[in-house]
């Protein structure tokens, strides 16, 4: 094991902090994890470790696949999950807060509306920082948990078509994870209104990486080519002309049809949470991946946890 | 042990899906358990299992006792206790909520303002559901410690004079209750105002199956008959009339002079929480139930977590 | 041990109640533990016990460090970070839903926007009462944890000159301070502008158990005396006339320069939150020890926890 990437004490800010073998590490952890609660409930790697859940945004969906990972790893849990119930409330600064949650745990795991607090938290914490979200900014056990699935359910990370779909302007998990996704050898496939196009400099970067990149305002046709579709959520408010929005939501929206004319063995993602974006009769089509990806969600987080405590 | 029902992977929606031996078996786990906690803290029954406490309406009370239940039985606890934390504020359905949580956790407890809103969570999960109350539904947990508290307090449940007191139109306890009060020799009192009465298809279904029934509006009356009265809040909110409200509200509260005045040997229930509907000289009274019964809740839920998780 | 005081089953309200025993009690069972857990993340100490944390006044840091000490001792924890989730906001009185907690838990910690709530919940109780804060009223583990600092900064509490700083007038924490430091040979300095000075009945008090005073409106001066500052924040809120506060906020705020300036050796404490009062040039200063001072909340509260169950 002499040769694997050391975790302890690291924090884990973003996706461009990751090597490949760094990936391929977590990933490994987390489908050992993974094989072993399939027969039982728990481990008993970090008993009496405490880790600080500070969500200065809710969501409950991240917020609990942190705290279960936790609890799957024998250890326990402290936080809380909406901003106005924190400290912050009375004007102290974050820094502050997480010089105090420090003196009580053995991680954080965070998420807070502004770009950079992961970062700036990192600075000053002397327990491992894990962003759970900064912003429009990173998002990075996400995109380790987006690995983890299309691991999981194509056998490879190689060689595979990848279309991403809906606001890659925004979108902070389609931006961690092609931070991923560039260190295989993979064709990715954008699919947006050109109004939220997967900003230049990110484009740019990936193809001096040599990752294929195409792109296209048809859904339909990236189904055509696509191993995998990574669906996320277009917001109204994003738009500046609504009837520009009344035009093109339609268009990313994945039915069922769609799927049954598309190319066989198709897996498709989600982030989640989901408003319309793919139809419920898509959920029993064999490859609609994104309620098992939310379990890899744990077990991603789980190996996170695992690894900077250096229980591993 | 053979002839016992078996819970395991089964939901728990409503008092309607009882039979008399499966509230016996879950008053005779829970009274076990009252037993075992007697001398020590808590039970190793579930070390490593994860409940989920769902709480899109708050419930201070009915959250607390569920999640220490499952802290008593070793297990641990994820969840939220309002709804404004949680995806559904970004329009997740609560189907897709349930799928998520059900991938992080071994058991669901949740709350929710819609009727059939557990039934509906039941549809698609694939860990078992503890119905914490839906709307102005069922909440089967609550009756079942309804009747633990009875069969303890009186030593049977067989041939009580039961008075149900307040709104027995919308209160979902006591709607719950008498789905499983039916099953044993019960005589019941209802006591409310008339537009609050027990609504005409629960009447009928109970004295269908030959129980005793009889209404009045007079408390003390029925106070004189009674072994155990149950009391509920009337809500000025479900009157029309305001001034029909003022007329009657005083009508149905629990005074210790009513008490004394009342058959001896008298057991006083409440969900609580109360506001104004038993005074408080009423509490030092030796047949006031209602701390003990909050108490016995947490036993009844334990004896259904332990039960449907298949650890007994 | 036998000349030890026993906390079993106490109610911890006010610093008042403490003699000097106590104190030093809790200060040697804090240092145990701060010792145990440089080795190992938490104690089995407690396991199987039930904390229940009830905030009905939102308190990140107090909350906190109360469900970390008890995950530190091997116990759990249920409960509500605001009021607005828990049953008083269905018009339950304070005492009843104490009385449902001490159904569910061993110990309960609570914090209450009433002066007297703490007692109030005492007179009920059949758990012990941690009081964490009861309004402008006392807030005990806070005056422990801040003599604990104290100590563990300076190695004694004899013969020290300990400025308190900011608004003594309204604020608990150096209420409850000063109730514990009265015990030991101390000097105050007492630097605060006129309006918010320390009220005369508690200076009274002291004089009379032979507590050297003084009163001052520089921060300078006190600096030149004091080994240790204690600051708090000086609240817009509290003055009628804003142009006074205008005058006097900035003579209230201390700076590295100022540190620098004054005698050297200092240690600086503040409760947190802090806003302006402490510069952040300040916190790299050797004599810094508001975030040492948080950490040892957390074992002055486990020491607490510890004893008034009986498990030392």
């Amino acid at each position: 094991m002499d040769e694997w990437p050391d975790f302890k004490g690291k924090h884990i800010l973003s996706g461009k902090q990751f090597n490949k073998m760094e990936i391929e590490r977590v990933m490994a952890v987390a489908e050992d994890f993974r094989n072993e609660l399939k027969t039982r409930p728990s481990l008993h790697l970090c008993p009496g470790n405490v880790l600080g859940t500070l969500f200065f945004e809710p969501s409950t969906r991240t917020r609990l696949s942190f705290e279960s990972a936790m609890l799957r790893l024998g250890g326990s849990v402290v936080g809380f999950a909406e901003a106005g119930t924190s400290s912050s409330a009375k004007g102290e600064t974050l820094q502050d807060t997480i010089r105090t949650v420090c003196q009580y745990t053995d991680v954080i795991a965070m998420r807070h509306p502004r770009i950079g607090s992961a970062a700036e938290a990192a600075e000053v914490a002397s327990v491992p920082i894990l962003n759970g979200g900064d912003g429009a900014g990173q998002h990075p056990t996400q995109a380790l948990l987006d690995m983890l699935t299309i691991k999981t359910e194509k056998g490879t990370l190689k060689d595979l078509t990848v279309a991403l779909v809906g606001d890659l302007k925004h979108g902070r998990t389609v931006h961690a994870l092609v931070e991923l996704l560039k260190h295989y050898h993979t064709r990715l496939l954008f699919v947006a209104p050109p109004a939220l196009a997967m900003p230049t400099e990110i484009a740019t970067e990936l193809v001096a990486r040599g990752i294929a990149i195409e792109e296209t305002d048809s859904l339909n046709a990236a189904l055509q080519q696509a191993d995998v579709v990574y669906m996320t959520r277009i917001q109204k408010e994003r738009f500046v002309d609504p009837t520009e929005y009344e035009r093109l939501k339609d268009a990313f929206v994945l039915t069922r049809a769609m799927v049954d004319a598309g190319k066989p063995g198709l897996t498709i993602l989600h982030p989640l949470p989901r408003v319309s974006e793919i139809t419920t009769d898509v959920d029993s089509f064999s490859g609609a991946a994104y309620f098992r990806q939310v379990q890899n969600g744990m077990y991603a987080r789980m190996a996170l946890i695992a690894l900077v405590l250096g229980r591993i």
